[in-house]
């Protein structure tokens, strides 16, 4: 009997689609590519293995072993409801964004510590304005919640900027390659926010995550600090945040947000001292980013036709 | 008789004033500073050694030794009678604004890349967008255009970005340190325009640099390739890159240009694919430049007052 494998991933190349169709044929895989999800609803219930980031496919796909999500966040998978098939496996494409995201981090930090949202708003209306005081990722002190791929690669880059410390923020205090100057574990995080000029948060968006910033950790951070958010909106409690923001304390530069879009009645949108962006960071319309999508689902697909375990396994416990 | 050394320049700390004036009361000066070059007329006359930004100090100064300027292009120090002095001495602060230069340089790189002007319109109106295909640094081919302080330091910051390649064209052909991935002489700039994505300008303006980007060389950039210039405006022919960013061929991100200020009525204001800012990537807001702008000066009086050469020695035939 034919197995089934349903991939439903808008920015494939044919390229893309080749490697995949290959590798589906050599293990008895038929295979099967949608753009939306709803176009694939016929063929779930035969799916033994989905390539798709909505709980759509899970909830009506009975018979599937493995879902893979193109995403790195798996947050919509970890509802009890999210599996018709509770024994399912659940992969994740962390790996795929750190290139994406960390130069988006990057951008963000620049556009706030050179004062962009001010400098903008005089060249908008044709005034040469100069000397407003800027500052500079050199010298200051970075902390970095989260410490996978993306806060790797983030980290890496910021490096030769010479700031004057990078230190990690992680679950279980180990620091990854020694890149870290220093690591802390995630329940003394409250120790080093006021040492904390920069805080850069790549965190999933799990139970043990939720509002791990709030208005507490917040209040601990130094004037003028910026926080930058390429993780999950729930991460932050937003209102404690805006607060902060809107007192003229912090900074921020926000790509995820508790509510997705952003209500266009939100105060958000007028806040002062944030830079929004509309949860871009890590889309896939780098070909970079797709092309390693690919592969890790490549790798782990001959991972599950040989019996063995799948590096890039979710926990779902834990949520990542 | 006691020797003079007056200084302008506005942004020094206390703590600078004392290591300057203590400097200077060990070998016999004299030290006053000013605000503006104008308060210092009075002092110019006797003055050996001036410290500023401003022609107007070396013509008012006819027993001068030795002009320091602060900043790290002296194309107003060229001109024929910008001496009362003739034979005195004209040092630069290249090598003082590498860090900060080099941080606006990526910032307005990632700015074009990942579509931030057509971004920020969407959320100017509360407009949740997503998914313009943005670009990355990572995979890019790189020529800098000026391979000194401000060209490494720019180097370094872009090298973990993991771009396909770095290339370096300087007069010389000489790779300072191996970091380039390639040396290409000056002459041969036409050779790799068309194997650069993304070109970035930090010459100095001198008659060598004249418009050496004209529109020859624009048109042998690939179709969509960005260019920063954050040297000067004299080296790129403007007319002809409006002409290209109108056409919708090329990007750039601008902060020095033909005129400035950009008068209020120049087409610039208004034109696509541009980013311009108001020559603020090198000024002296940020504490660290001020720092190390003290600091090349003392290493170089203690080198005038021993009768040594002095380090940051401008050649005025070619102009740096």
């Amino acid at each position: 009997m034919k197995k089934h494998l349903v991939i439903i991933l808008p920015d494939l190349t044919e390229n893309h689609r080749a490697s995949i169709c290959a590798a589906a044929g050599r293990h008895g895989f038929d295979c099967r590519f949608f753009d939306e999800p709803s176009q694939s609803l016929p063929f779930l219930q035969d799916a033994e293995i989905i390539v798709g980031t909505d709980p759509f496919l899970s909830r009506n796909a009975p018979n599937l072993r493995w879902l893979c999500s193109p995403f790195a966040g798996v947050d919509p998978f970890l509802a009890d409801d999210a599996f018709a098939a509770p024994s399912a496996l659940l992969t994740c494409s962390s790996g795929a964004y750190g290139v994406t995201i960390s130069e988006h981090v990057i951008m963000l930090l620049l556009e706030i510590l050179r004062r962009r949202p001010e400098y903008r708003a005089h060249t908008d209306r044709r005034e040469w304005v100069r000397r407003l005081p800027v500052r500079a990722i050199f010298d200051s002190r970075i902390t970095l919640l989260g410490t996978g791929d993306i806060g790797q690669e983030t980290l890496r880059r910021l490096r030769p900027f010479a700031p004057k410390q990078i230190l990690g923020v992680n679950r279980m205090g180990l620091n990854p390659g020694g890149l870290f100057d220093r690591i802390v574990q995630r329940d003394h995080l409250d120790e080093i926010l006021p040492e904390t000029d920069i805080l850069i948060i790549s965190l999933p968006g799990t139970r043990d995550t939720f509002r791990i910033i709030s208005e507490k950790q917040l209040k601990r951070l130094p004037d003028d600090a910026v926080i930058i958010n390429v993780g999950r909106g729930s991460v932050i409690d937003q209102q404690a945040l805006e607060a902060e923001l809107r007192s003229g304390r912090l900074y921020a530069g926000l790509d995820v947000f508790e509510e997705e879009p952003v209500p266009p009645d939100s105060s958000l949108w007028t806040c002062p001292r944030l830079i929004m962006t509309s949860h871009v960071a890590g889309d896939t319309t780098l070909p970079h980013t797709v092309d390693r999508i690919v592969e890790l689902f490549l790798t782990d697909f001959e991972n599950y036709c040989a019996g063995r375990p799948l590096t890039q396994l979710v926990d779902r416990e834990i949520g990542y």
